[in-house]
């Protein structure tokens, strides 16, 4: 993908934190990077080019605003929006990317609607069947990608190995992981055990081990142990686990905290041992990563978290120029192709849905 | 169920931590109970004797001993050790309890070996048509029951019906909740999100509303925060959440204790506030709770941890003494039998699997 002349499609309306908060995260690309990329800023075009004016950045001629006059809110069903919401900024940032006017298109919105806009708006890859949503997820010394945690919940065993696919190739971009080790998650790793699904997807993985490094199966316990760099699940376990994952954080915080804060001696002793806090608190930094791909479509659709700050706004950018120039979703689609001939799967085309627009 | 007549066979081989610990256990009880339940050891009659005689339990007219020349090992290939450790004390104190000598059985053995051995030699309860292992998770000021982490990983929604229904039953003696709230585990609590299952099992869960407390659909970020005191899921899900899970805690610890080993100054810090780290500790105590039922079978099969320390043994006994004692098991078979006819539901009858014995 030329770089130079790509585009990257901003939704700053969604964001539980305001669009002022978006604004600056863009802003700090453009104050902190040489090369920051070309960007289409889409919601209220007045309040936009107020806070560029604010953000020095009114003029810049790698700038462009489109405006759109609705948002969708959390509260809004997803499929709805599609139709209800035509002029909001997530679905007019992702018509641009449907006529090619932008490549890539990054939203902290509601993700239901960014999944349901994506997915019909920009069509699959030729070579895969569903779409797919990735995360990084932080450890002790290392990070792994979980990849579906949401966008497929009903998936079959084709899709599992899609994922791993895609999951490999994220992996390598996002964590500068040359060869990433593909583990399967499933309940057991002697053979036999699992669901017929995840047998069946084994298989297959096994079979086109010349494309990714599949190291096989693994369990729950080796989720945060650097066995493997890529987990794949299907949407609905991917989804479970990372709310699990961020319900136990939240609680382990709340803990530590009325724990330490119980009497003089333990508020002195955690005062004192406070930067064993702050490193344990910077090491699961949400914001490091910021972003989940929606992957799998004609065009990266990159969500970001409701709250992410200008922080997380800033890691996501970075990381979308990055898909961009490595053309992921090329590597991706010229993989699942070899992987579809070797397992002898041929893509059913779904029927191409009109928005009616 | 007469608890005074009612005996509890305990394996006391198959532990990571020897036999001595497991004993030891046992002794606790006899120790600190004015009631202590008839139990029949099962394993190595020379140990179990020496050990007794070490207890000072030798000849307490509470226990008796049944020798078992066999061994099952972590190792071991569950399906195979049925057949081929036919002498194991796990396989012959299963077979207590199908002759009705015993009416529950407990080991800290291969958690395989005991579902395959607890489904195929006491059979399923008339009204259930697929076992389920049970746990209770500690979170901050409560617990929770999940239900199912591994028996069943390829269940139907009516396998998730039962799952409430036995959850329910467990979380009202286990953690002497009157009422407990169920909730089904899924991927969004709008109507509609989730997977077919687990659409059809929340319709079902909804029409035995009468049966159980099913206040309905919830998401991962709910698991640790007060909303349900038994969360519903198949063993698919169930056993990869339990893992990840404690691989989380497995992790966090590490960390704490590798940051504030650090320098001195966090040393410090840490000795004075130690207290908290204490509390925080006892309140994740696996301990605590210890065991693990194989619920909806012809008699009670408690699962307790390979590494079971005497503490857990001595708690997870007590627990056992409580499920007798309230005879779960008809009541599971009278709700479910109920729900089924709520449902609709006519159970398949499973061919009866001989073991050649």
């Amino acid at each position: 993908m030329d770089t130079k002349s790509s585009k990257l499609a901003i939704d700053v309306m969604g964001s539980d934190l305001g669009i002022r908060e978006i604004m600056l995260g863009i802003s700090l690309v453009f104050r902190n990077q040489a090369e920051a990329p070309n960007v289409i800023l889409v919601g209220d075009e007045a309040k936009i080019s107020d806070l560029l004016q604010e953000c020095n950045l009114l003029g810049n001629p790698k700038i462009s605003i489109h405006h759109a006059s609705q948002v969708i809110t959390m509260d809004d069903k997803p499929t709805l929006t599609i139709k209800q919401k035509k002029d909001s900024s997530m679905m007019r940032a992702l018509d641009l990317v449907k006529a090619g006017e932008a490549q890539a298109i990054l939203s902290c919105g509601n993700t239901g609607s960014l999944m349901a806009g994506g997915t019909i708006k920009l069509r699959m890859l030729p070579s895969i069947e569903r779409p797919a949503l990735s995360t990084v997820i932080p450890s002790k010394d290392h990070c792994f990608v979980l990849i579906d945690v949401g966008a497929n919940p009903d998936s079959l065993p084709i899709h599992l190995v899609h994922n791993a696919i895609m999951g490999s190739h994220l992996c390598r971009v996002q964590l500068g992981i040359e060869n990433p080790r593909v583990g399967l998650l499933t309940i057991g790793t002697e053979e036999g055990k699992g669901t017929e699904k995840t047998k069946q997807a084994h298989e297959h993985l096994k079979q086109i081990s010349g494309l990714i490094n599949y190291v096989g199966l693994i369990e729950g316990f080796h989720l945060f142990e650097r066995n493997v760099d890529v987990v794949v699940c299907d949407g609905f376990v991917g989804n479970i686990l990372i709310k699990t994952i961020e319900s136990l954080f939240r609680t382990f915080k709340q803990i530590f905290k009325e724990e330490l804060m119980k009497n003089l001696w333990r508020k002195i002793g955690a005062f004192i041992s406070i930067g064993a806090f702050r490193a344990i608190k910077e090491q699961f930094n949400p914001d490091k990563y910021g972003m989940a791909p929606l992957i799998g479509l004609q065009g990266l659709v990159i969500k970001s978290h409701g709250s992410a700050n200008r922080d997380a706004i800033f890691n996501a950018i970075l990381q979308i120029v990055r898909l961009m120039e490595l053309d992921i979703n090329e590597q991706i689609k010229a993989d699942a192709q070899k992987a579809n001939k070797i397992i002898g799967f041929i893509k059913e085309e779904l029927p191409i849905v009109t928005t009616n627009e």
